[in-house]
């Protein structure tokens, strides 16, 4: 993409509505703009990452074996009267009615409809496990929405739900999400750890929640510093062996890790002190086992091998999508700007051309835009003719992992300047030198 | 995807509810199932088109320059206010209080929201030409929604807005869109002729709708029959050449080919009687260009060149995404079920195990499944222990444009038989073969 035909309204001024640093940067540079309290519109660059990071989910919730589809956004009241949810969900449920005077809302959680779709269309046990999914907006009527996309009105979410016939099979599912996850958020660039949370209104008796350590974070946690030493890496796991699924959800939860709803301090104190640790961490995703609770209110059963009607175990299980962003940016930024993990950078590089109208330097930016198209990357170009110190700056806020700095001075060498946004480190390299690094770095094969 | 793993409720009864075909075989395939009146969940198999759909109007639209952004779904009832709809809009806009008592709207289109982006961020016409557009879930309250996707009220839509300095430049960006539009829909499979089109509640003088002929559009049509011999094919445009633009359109629009709003008898006799047609058809898009009404009565404006400020030239261009896989089956199916183009089809191709547990037949399905996959094609292998009568039907239902059939005694031969779902038409080949062929037809390379 070419700046000068992008729409990116990156913001001098720090807006005064802002209170952490990822509604901050977001807001300046040009990720997103708010439109009424806590619902916000996606500009491109926003657009861009939020597309990013929905794609690594529907790529790592297939690895796992479970199915993309969409719920619709209005639901009918009317099985939510069935669950008994309509009036305990209270005022953060955005309700209306439609022309017919008919109860209508915006949907939060999607147990009731799934459970819906399950019961009308499954009624044998050879139909299971089946985990169904979706990526849809979701909207909570916040009473004091804040902090940017972290805790917004309407929002962009992953919900997932399992039908096991046996609780042994959905605490399978459960142990296949949480490696899912761990998996999901690594692609990400973050490290979240699943912590022993507290059921809520959702109701279950299994649940973690996914917490990405940031001092801006809105809960406090207490972990035993042992857990942030493990890494999912690259590890090939079959998600149909319970035992390796198990043995993940071994590793990655037998430490102490816990928010303040369901903290043990006497627990806590068993860990050597120089172990213990107090800091805040921001929720990114949650699963739950709930097991018969919504198919006993909703008579979802299947018939089992010897024909008896048995409700099926669920669960459910959910990522935050518009708010990993805000998320992300917590986690890895600067006093310049933001830092994008090149895993969801909105772009793969940026080109800064120091002498706009050069001929040498503009022919040398157009060589490499070519060049980083070609092996399938997205570079931003930056052909404006702003001066060097504010295209840099912008550069820094927007936060893409790599920038190329080409200048007639350079050229003269016959090199650009390769630049780390997170260690600030520049080497100079032939163009081509500068691509294959590039190439290497995104695992892109050189045409 | 393994169908014994996947989730496809395929039902043998006719839904009642059904009076059109792309309804009857949406629910009969499990692509979608009514949540409310009007309201569909979409099921694996109808997500997997929507997906496909949006991904080709996302690749067309890059292709023409426009920029993808995303505007919420739920938005304060102000700027409606500001640009005098909210009253106008009457009772199809489903319009709800927040928690605060503030008016809010689930909103049916974003010519407000864009244009308030707009003017908060863009002041110079050097910003111009822009193109903004997002692919997002809308709601119209119809009194009777019916036909299924053709005509629900939540509905996934491309709704794309230009700004530009001029009437010229804005007109660019009509005949711009025309064209990009003329693509995407050939990719679908489809034929959309653009009709002189009736501006209703948007406002604007230049419009048209783009249609497809079909038994079951709601439309009366009338044109030359010179118009079907147009094809789009894969002329390569400059998006940015005003004349090469300008050509298209008028090669496409020149015919005579009006909706029953615009229908002129007078004009339409002097086409030569022989080339005279009456149809009916499906509207499948639409383009606007508005010039200044929503700029000026929001204050949209820039500077141009001599420091004026004048206001924006503007237009807002429509594709109905979630209606097009209604539209796409009433064009292309038959009394067994659904012809999926390939350029949407769900799975590029099915396989059928003839005889599920010998050894032989087993081997030789996971071989073509292993093959197909390498190739990055999506195949449906039907490993259920259903008979090969049933088999077929259900393929045939979900019309996967290619099935390869797989059975002991043609294995004995060598070969497996290759079907098109479109013409019948079936040969026998070796597996290796039958994979080549598959390849050869969806333009992916052997590994």
């Amino acid at each position: 993409m070419r700046l000068s035909r992008y729409f990116l309204p990156v913001l001098k001024e720090t807006p005064a509505e802002a209170q952490i640093v990822s509604h901050r940067y977001m807001l300046r540079a040009g990720m997103i703009k708010q439109a009424s309290a806590g619902i916000y519109s996606w500009l491109p660059l926003g657009f861009k990452v939020l597309r990013k990071i929905e794609n690594i989910i529907h790529e790592e919730q297939a690895r796992a074996g479970h199915i993309a589809m969409q719920m619709p956004i209005i639901q009918s009241a009317d099985l939510w009267r069935e669950s008994g949810r309509y009036d305990a969900y209270g005022a953060e449920m955005l309700r209306m009615k439609d022309r017919h005077d008919r109860d209508m809302l915006f949907t939060p959680t999607a147990e009731e409809l799934i459970t819906d779709i399950f019961r009308a269309n499954v009624s044998s046990y050879k139909d299971l496990p089946l985990t169904l999914y979706q990526i849809q907006w979701k909207f909570r009527d916040e009473i004091r929405p804040r902090f940017g996309v972290m805790r917004g009105r309407e929002f962009y979410m992953k919900d997932g739900y399992n039908f096991d016939l046996t609780k042994e099979d959905a605490l399978h599912a459960y142990n296949r999400h949480l490696v899912s996850y761990l998996r999901t958020y690594e692609r990400m660039g973050l490290q979240a750890i699943p912590m022993r949370a507290d059921s809520g209104p959702i109701g279950g008796d299994n649940t973690h929640e996914f917490l990405v350590l940031a001092e801006t974070g809105e809960s406090e946690v207490c972990y035993d510093s042992q857990i942030t030493d493990l890494k999912f890496g690259d590890r090939q796991i079959d998600f149909e062996s319970r035992e390796q699924c198990q043995a993940v959800l071994e590793e990655f939860t037998s430490r102490y890790a816990r928010t303040d709803e369901t903290h043990d301090e006497a627990l806590f104190n068993q860990i050597p002190e120089e172990r213990r640790r107090v800091a805040r961490g921001i929720e990114v995703g949650q699963i739950f086992y709930f097991g018969t609770k919504y198919s006993d209110a909703m008579g979802a059963t299947v018939s089992d091998a010897e024909g008896n009607q048995v409700p099926v175990h669920m669960g459910s299980h959910g990522i935050g999508v518009s708010r990993l962003l805000g998320a992300i940016i917590e986690a890895s930024h600067d006093d310049k700007g933001i830092i994008w993990p090149e895993g969801v950078t909105p772009f793969h590089a940026g080109i800064v051309n120091l002498k706009q109208g050069d001929a040498e330097a503009d022919a040398a930016c157009e060589a490499l835009y070519a060049s980083l198209t070609a092996l399938g990357l997205e570079p931003l170009y930056d052909d404006t003719t702003e001066r060097a110190g504010a295209k840099f700056a912008s550069m820094d806020l927007i936060g893409l992992p790599w920038r190329i700095t080409v200048g007639p001075r350079g050229l003269k060498n016959g090199v650009v300047e390769l630049t780390s946004r997170r260690t600030g480190e520049s080497e100079e390299l032939a163009p081509e030198a500068a691509v294959a690094k590039i190439a290497a770095i995104y695992g892109v094969a050189k045409a």
